[in-house]
């Protein structure tokens, strides 16, 4: 495979990074695998606290030598109110009660203690000489830039829109991850409305890499050669792929989430914000069909989140996947149960076999 | 460019569809240039009584000898009632109101009226030996199929999920085109609802091809040569472009929709029925802002679209675009004012001057 900037940048053998899928998926045997066979494995560490995230880069460390990333998400002020949180309290209280969830008392952050655990991350992770630090949902600000750049670590932001990855330039981005309509999990638009930032990848790749100099990534639906070349074609310098890690064998995902996705159909991949207050695309399930009413009501990211989180805990311990959030790309037919190792050699192979006309 | 199932059936030089826009958009001239230089021109007969559509082939045949073809819909039954209309009247009272739009009486057609147009459309395209005739809006029965297949008539569908597909093939269609969330104008939809048929051609291409045996054709943001190999690469044979089209000098789209998507963002074209009834992608003005609280409620196709029709006829006059359908696809930023030969040259070359991995 030829030699291109995101290669260069990330010090890669292929150009694809899988995607920094929060929440347990990124297992340190996940990272280091996609790293060790010619990937970018990244930590998703928007859940982690300080602590957890150097416990699990110490892991990574351990399976690879190669290089690796972490996604931080970008905090957004926190604007809620008493009132909101009981009503949304009040809506899932039917659901409590079907599946038994215990009432446990929940200390909502402020935006100050959020943004301190963010900065706490980034110490983290320029202490532990991570290569590559990735973004979703904004921009750092530019003191954290250029902390982060003072010790080389290169920087990939994520956007939705034309508009967007302008803006992640600006800031000083080395690269732009550029999520599609097509993505699974949650919307990573900051300057846009979600309608506004479901933007297909046959659209925006092309309309992006008109706009900005810097290497952009494709995400969105991307499972298998055919998706790397054509995101290739499309201006883009590789792609990061979610759907396709999560089902891996690797992979922490809850046995029934990769079950679920093996058995799906592009269809059935809907948005909802019921489980988090953030728009996030999964496998349609009753959480979010019984939610669907109410789901522009409940209160904004980390409050829903955290409101939710019991339910998801006992939902998953019980294998009811109906209640659990089965975050999943429009290609879910395209997914298979395999191991990192197979997966990687198999997309390599499609793209180089790919004839063209 | 080599041979390709989807070439050799249509007869044509170039793996590319003018898309078929109802509404006079599909000016013989233009599809006699699409036709002329290589593509596959298309008459959008969707509106057209059978003598319009008579008169519009013949034109097309005195500017072109090569293949073009006709596009119809497929009619669905229509099911409303007055107290529906009624409702649908008064809220558009207020913007007749403004743009001072006299109030005509319409007649509604029954469903048996339009399936009787639709089977005379149909016996216009076999009387004047169209060579292709394509379908939107379902599955025509078998024996319009059977008709159509004894005059030879090579037959292509519209499908905008796998199952879609899957039955279009199963009917007897000869090619599919696969729409994704991209396109512009309608959505295609008939199995699935408008929300599970929202997906991106990154996701939906290689997932069509690998459940069909028949050639797919992609259609949905397509503009230039990036858009067509990267279709190809995914498993379509080819492509099908409107907004591309649409703003070519030769298309009878009003000057100032062609305008306005040349000036519009990808974050820009929304999805909307308020205009006909049937949801379709747009560039966002007043109309659909002002109808987007009602747009759920608001009559089926093609009821909503004949009580839009006198306010959007006397917007298009008055060269007001807050009030007419200014379709399009998500890319409009990649839009230009050129002719089709130019259009068609500078597609294939920028498709053949591809560098891949």
């Amino acid at each position: 495979m030829q030699k291109n900037e995101m290669i260069e940048l990330l010090q890669i053998q292929y150009p694809i990074i899988q995607a920094p899928m929060a929440g347990g998926i990124t297992t340190a045997e996940l990272v280091a695998a996609v790293s060790n066979h010619g990937g970018l494995g990244s930590i998703g560490a928007g859940y982690l606290t300080p602590n957890q995230l150097q416990e699990q880069i110490s892991q990574v460390k351990h399976l690879t030598t190669k290089p690796f990333s972490v996604n931080l998400f970008v905090p957004n002020e926190i604007i809620t109110s008493e009132k909101e949180i009981n009503r949304a309290i009040q809506l899932l209280q039917p659901i409590r009660d079907k599946l038994q969830v215990p009432n446990v008392s929940i200390d909502f952050p402020c935006s100050e203690s959020v943004m301190k655990i963010f900065e706490e991350q980034i110490r983290i992770v320029i202490e532990e000489k991570v290569p590559i630090c990735s973004f979703t949902f904004g921009l750092p600000s530019n003191d954290l830039i250029v902390k982060l750049k003072q010790h080389n670590t290169i920087l990939i932001g994520t956007a939705t829109t034309v508009t967007e990855a302008i803006e992640l330039e600006k800031v000083g981005m080395d690269l732009i991850v550029i999520q599609g309509s097509e993505a699974g999990g949650h919307r990573g638009n900051f300057i846009h409305d979600v309608q506004e930032s479901l933007v297909g990848l046959m659209s925006l790749i092309p309309q992006v890499v008109d706009h900005v100099s810097i290497p952009v990534i494709a995400a969105g639906g991307i499972m298998d050669g055919r998706g790397l070349m054509a995101s290739i074609c499309l201006g883009a310098k590789g792609v990061q792929m979610g759907t396709a890690f999560l089902t891996c064998k690797e992979s922490g995902a809850h046995l029934l989430h990769k079950e679920t996705i093996l058995q799906s159909n592009e269809e059935q991949t809907v948005l909802t914000r019921s489980f988090s207050g953030k728009w996030a695309r999964g496998v349609k399930n009753k959480f979010m069909t019984e939610m669907k009413e109410h789901e522009k009501a409940v209160p904004e990211y980390p409050v829903q989140n955290l409101l939710t989180q019991s339910i998801r805990k006992v939902a998953a311990k019980r294998n009811d996947k109906e209640y659990m959030s089965l975050w999943s790309g429009q290609s879910p037919r395209l997914a298979k149960n395999e191991t990192v190792e197979i997966l990687m050699k198999r997309v390599i192979n499609e793209a180089r076999n790919i004839e063209l006309l």
